[in-house]
């Protein structure tokens, strides 16, 4: 059904910091990238915060980073008024921080059941509710906000917007324009209709790319993320088809390995993701 | 949305013997469930041939038990031909042995990928040709097959069908005469479409319902299952939508639980099942 795999160009990899969190500040971050030849990064609000916004916006800049996503904003469903005030007031300060650090897209972890609910239509239609308030904020500002599908394994306390098709329904609902999706291979490699919500969602609509793998077996529900080519998921396969539909953005490796790449000294991390990156995506 | 919860009728109650399996061999668990006024079973292969098969059906016949299904068959992809056909030697025996126990269905999990392949589209494709291949087998003998949907989180390695809309799909492929679901709260909780598809499966397709609870946070994506309450999903919520269609059957508690309930007293589940399903489906 594919196409022969052509070798992504390097300039296209970016790292999700989250990567190297276990061993490196932001600012060490930022140095890898710029020793590797890494050109992109995708910072995380906890990281940016633990050196600053105003300095770690800088550094990116000085180094001749490109930010390709900020994470993260969403955690929408609270269990009162005052829970959902706060998610609001959090994600309004989440769009004005990726403004100041430049960031291409908000990523959104849209959140899952509010402590005792066992609701998850209602959590979803708080879901819903919150992403329309803060596009609301975003759009004027020019901040696009992307809704990260999370894997249904996290639909209990993460995220209850599990499929490509659930992003693009939000989509159609609220309107596309500085909505779109964040498509993270972890959690939608699985799914019977990817490659026709893919399809779906158009360009317009595909603000990011996240790439690692699913390892067999997996350790951990959320620690035990594979480095690309390590685990079952046909990347060059979905990215063909991303870049099919006009995807012309970065590909930005997102690792959470508590048992082994956070153990692993972090310029060997990035040495890997751009030898997998070349050789498996 | 939904009506008022009522306590379901406690003849509903059926035990799946991995539920104690830690704990009993299978001639204790009848007895157990005999004890306890359970009136339903669904026993496992292992611990069928462990006591041995005629054995097992006369025990189950002598306690006046109900089986309410057969674990399991499927496993279907495989890398080779040889593989695939001693799937299909070994599912037609699971089917001789359903019978035999007197069982009212053959539950399937389905495989997923086979061994080095990240071809997902392939498996499938493998385990439409395998269900097929079975029916022809099945269907003349009386032995309806269930297809039992697991949580995306299987797909790599149990089982790559994943939706309840996947296995309904299968249904019109293949026709449902002898061809339905095994529905297993657990693994479909989450999906956007269940009550939709729920509706679509309808009173013919829904062979077996299956419940436990899924936990806050899940320890280990096998073995830590929860009790009926201890979790997020709304048993009764979709118990009322599958009697809404029609299902009559029975109420299969299956609770994979290394950490906890594999480690406590047999007799102690066993109540905690009846006391959790009178309060809590």
């Amino acid at each position: 059904m594919n196409a022969p795999r052509i070798a992504p160009p390097p300039e296209k990899l970016s790292l999700n910091t989250a990567t190297v969190k276990a061993q490196w500040r932001l600012d060490e971050i930022i140095e890898g990238c710029a020793r590797h030849g890494i050109r992109g990064i995708s910072p995380w609000r906890d990281q940016v915060a633990a050196i600053g916004l105003a300095r770690a916006a800088q550094l990116i800049r000085a180094h001749g980073l490109t930010v390709t996503g900020y994470c993260r904003g969403g955690m929408f469903p609270a269990a009162d008024a005052a829970g959902r005030q706060a998610a609001r007031d959090d994600n309004r300060r989440a769009v004005d921080e990726a403004l100041e650090i430049g960031a291409p897209c908000l990523v959104l972890v849209v959140g899952g059941l509010p402590p005792g609910s066992k609701d998850i239509a209602g959590a979803r239609r708080q879901v819903r509710d919150g992403i329309a308030a803060l596009l609301d904020y975003a759009q004027p500002l020019g901040m696009p906000l992307a809704i990260e599908p999370l894997h249904p394994m996290y639909a209990a306390d993460r995220a209850c917007v599990n499929t490509l098709a659930q992003a693009n329904d939000l989509c159609d609902e609220l309107g596309d324009d500085g909505l779109g999706i964040a498509l993270d291979l972890y959690h939608v490699w699985w799914d019977p209709e990817l490659f026709g919500q893919i399809k779906r969602a158009g360009r317009k609509r595909l603000l990011a790319f996240h790439i690692c793998d699913w390892l067999v077996p997996t350790a951990d529900l959320l620690l035990d993320r594979g480095m690309m080519g390590d685990g079952v998921i046909d990347i060059a396969g979905v990215r063909q088809a991303v870049e099919t539909e006009g995807y012309a953005g970065f590909h930005e490796v997102e690792i959470f390995s508590a048992g082994n790449w956070w153990k692993r000294p972090p310029d060997e991390v990035l040495a890997t993701c751009k030898q997998r990156h070349a050789a498996c995506c």
